[in-house]
């Protein structure tokens, strides 16, 4: 399928103890050849076989000097990631001889590998489908316990045989539609429209759950986006600070010190959350500080939870005003309210803060964010109010944007498909609908025909040697 | 030897297509097959033969949960870098995913690697010579190629056996000494001491010589200083970034910009160059500038090389007392002067600068390193008059300074020794300094007795997993 050998440094760059080049194509074993002098065993690497690693020196034979002590390891097709030969060159984690070995490549017929063309390669020949092929890169990037196990589900196959359920659904919807077709002359409705209608139906609830299930799999693969929020100097990026357990944030007591928003992540109990300092809310005169206000309320709108911080040590009135104020400004968010200097009241002021105006569903805490009291109950909060639900290891999770695309494709399509239904309209005509959801469906595993430019850009955001 | 059984991650940390995590020791293989459920081959990896890659998946069995596809290589002792049995574990590169293998591997009876721990075990083990296993973090930190071929030489052992020859040749001349001691009330002279002295001559000037190459082998191992010194706003900043083609260093036509000295690494013909980039020598009031002059001088003290930026449009009297006043503060420097800005003198001007007072042996070029005039002759002129000898690959050059250290200490104890056959000493006394001599080389490839002390400030230099 490939005439040419591809090659490129498949480690992390940067010093190592061991980086890994990777060559795969038809002259793999070959190329390596050339280079490769075997200490141990001592026998050529074309005749080692399959899953074999051999140990030895990469040459330079212009120059006749050693460019390092490697170990060699040889994949033959078809067992092998791409499904081609494959050959794995250890060698020693420097850049210098990173550098070496990839030119000996290229000078004796190699050629450097595009992002993901080695996966491009395994889909290409079948080792794997289009969402397999995708979940590499994701479980390459999942930083949180909850993003690794959909990608690794997806990787399997998971998401696959969900896909391949769906369609044979929608063939057996149309071979019973295409039965009453190929009758249609003699007016015969073979399929009971009743029977038709409860498939069609089932089929859409199975492709609008996974379209739904798209908001948790977002979330859970690119974090749930929390936005801290309040009136200067109450705090913000101190609590900031003792969530991340670190000083990232620039903390002063000059009002308005927090001039941009800050995006962190933080991962609690698997799952991770991208937290968002914002810009104290309040009327100021300075240009920078009014964007960054602008940009707040901005930010709010896409968070999914907002953790809003008071001042414990300022007045009820005071409170009830903000909180009156931010409940209008932020409708159907899920909110915690933070009531921090907590340290810096007393009993009878705490009393006295009991029973503020908090909308009913929202939570509410007194902490103090400078002494660090009440942060692990505020992050047993943060994962309350941010409703992720409990996944299952075989709960099918929508996490790709262009899987959520084609689902609604189809999705249209289906809805289609129910409306002729419901208007009797000709078989030849559901067919029609029921074709393109398929074509949709088959678009995510890549059993559809691809075009090159969606391959491209789903290959292109791999790293290199992957 | 080892009871324990080490892991670690070996590649660069960061992300990347693959990441290799290693085990070594007695239950390396016991523990990796625990947490490995193999698909390719189907037999357990317990079962496997030595340099076997196997495909599967590792789980962690607490949840039931994937946690990776990898790959699991098969080393057995003692054919493995270690001596030990060896497990490399190759996963994807992701934290997360890395993270978690290692922490199934520690729950399983690992223990975290220290730095450069894996190759402490090989020396221990007798895999390699301590100045072999030193070789190993040289090999990985060379960045030119000088540098690479003198840390793969000494991998490949051609210090150790220069060392071996050397101890030969010591215990060659202790025999003939402790012969006479055997006999020594019968005030016989066996040795001939002519024999003696010529042998310890011998001796002494090929330690002298190993002493005499650690100017070499560490200009090489670390980079050649180069200071690029002149007057303020003559160019010497851009001249940093013309020969680094990139803009790093800070240029302004105001006075007295480069505040700070900056280092850079340049590969010139396969040898590396640090180039300090120095603050302007001229007479200012300014603080900060001031002290930044007298930093240059101490550079200047350091530099193997100086290149000398002169302002080309400047008068020829002020060149000439520019010339001679550095050349007067920098006696025994090898010296390039550069004429700068020749794009904004005519024929005639240059012609008039020919022949300015340059001392004889230094040399001379007219380039303009704003239009880039110039640069690959001055390239040639850096690497000519740095004077690095060419060297062989069987050139045995001293580049550690442990070594170094310890050489001179050997010839401390041998000008001893030929002091004493001199002053006619006794065979005890200079039997005595001679074990001391054969000590010294004996720490250098770790024959002698090695402190874990020692050890340890070797080791630690290294990275984790190497």
């Amino acid at each position: 399928m490939h005439n040419d050998t591809i090659c490129a440094l498949s480690t992390a760059p940067g010093q190592g103890a061991i980086a890994i080049i990777r060559l795969s194509g038809k002259e793999a074993i070959a190329i390596a050849d050339r280079l490769f002098k075997p200490r141990y065993p001592v026998h050529s690497i074309k005749e080692q076989r399959s899953h074999s690693v051999n140990f030895g020196d990469i040459y330079n034979r212009e120059t006749g000097s050693i460019v390092d002590e490697v170990l060699v390891s040889v994949f033959r097709e078809p067992n092998s990631y791409t499904g081609e030969d494959i050959v794995e060159i250890s060698c020693h984690g420097s850049s210098f001889i990173e550098q070496q070995i990839l030119h000996l490549l290229i000078n004796h017929g190699c050629r450097m590998a595009q992002p993901g063309e080695f996966t491009q390669r395994a889909y290409l020949d079948g080792k794997m489908d289009l969402s397999q092929a995708e979940a590499v890169a994701d479980i390459i990037a999942s930083e949180s316990a909850a993003a690794h196990r959909l990608a690794i589900q997806q990787l399997k196959g998971g998401f696959s045989k969900a896909l391949n359920d769906l369609r044979n659904e929608l063939l057996n919807f149309t071979a019973l539609i295409e039965l009453e077709l190929d009758f249609s002359e003699e007016e015969v409705e073979f399929a009971d429209r009743e029977q038709l209608n409860l498939l069609i139906d089932h089929i859409e609830t199975i492709i609008a759950k996974l379209i739904d299930s798209f908001k948790v799999g977002n979330a859970i693969k690119n974090g749930i986006p929390v936005a801290i929020i309040g009136e200067t100097n109450v705090g913000k990026s101190t609590l900031l600070n003792r969530l991340l357990h670190e000083e990232r944030a620039l903390v002063s007591d000059i009002h308005g010190t927090t001039r941009d928003t800050i995006e962190e992540v933080l991962v609690l109990e698997g799952v991770q959350f991208r937290f968002i300092d914002t810009a104290g809310i309040r009327d100021t005169h300075d240009q920078i500080e009014t964007l960054g206000i602008e940009r707040t309320f901005h930010k709010i709108s896409q968070a999914t939870l907002l953790l809003i911080v008071l001042d414990a040590t300022r007045s009820r009135e005071e409170l009830i005003s903000f909180i009156e104020q931010i409940v209008q400004k932020t409708p159907d968010k899920k909110r915690v309210f933070i009531l921090n200097k907590a340290d810096k009241i007393d009993g009878a002021k705490q009393e006295k803060l009991n029973g503020l105006p908090f909308p009913s569903g929202d939570q509410s805490i007194f902490l103090s964010a400078k002494r660090g009291d009440g942060i692990a109950a505020l992050e047993r909060l943060i994962v309350e109010a941010s409703q992720i639900p409990h996944i299952g290891n075989n709960d099918v999770i929508v996490t790709n944007l262009r899987h959520q695309e084609a689902l609604q494709q189809a999705h249209t399509a289906i809805v289609r498909v129910i409306e002729g239904l419901r208007e009797n309209r000709s078989g030849e005509f559901l067919s029609q609908d029921i074709r393109e959801a398929i074509y949709y469906l088959g678009t995510i595993t890549g059993g559809a025909i691809t075009p090159d430019e969606v391959l491209g850009t789903i290959f292109s955001k791999f790293c290199i040697g992957k």
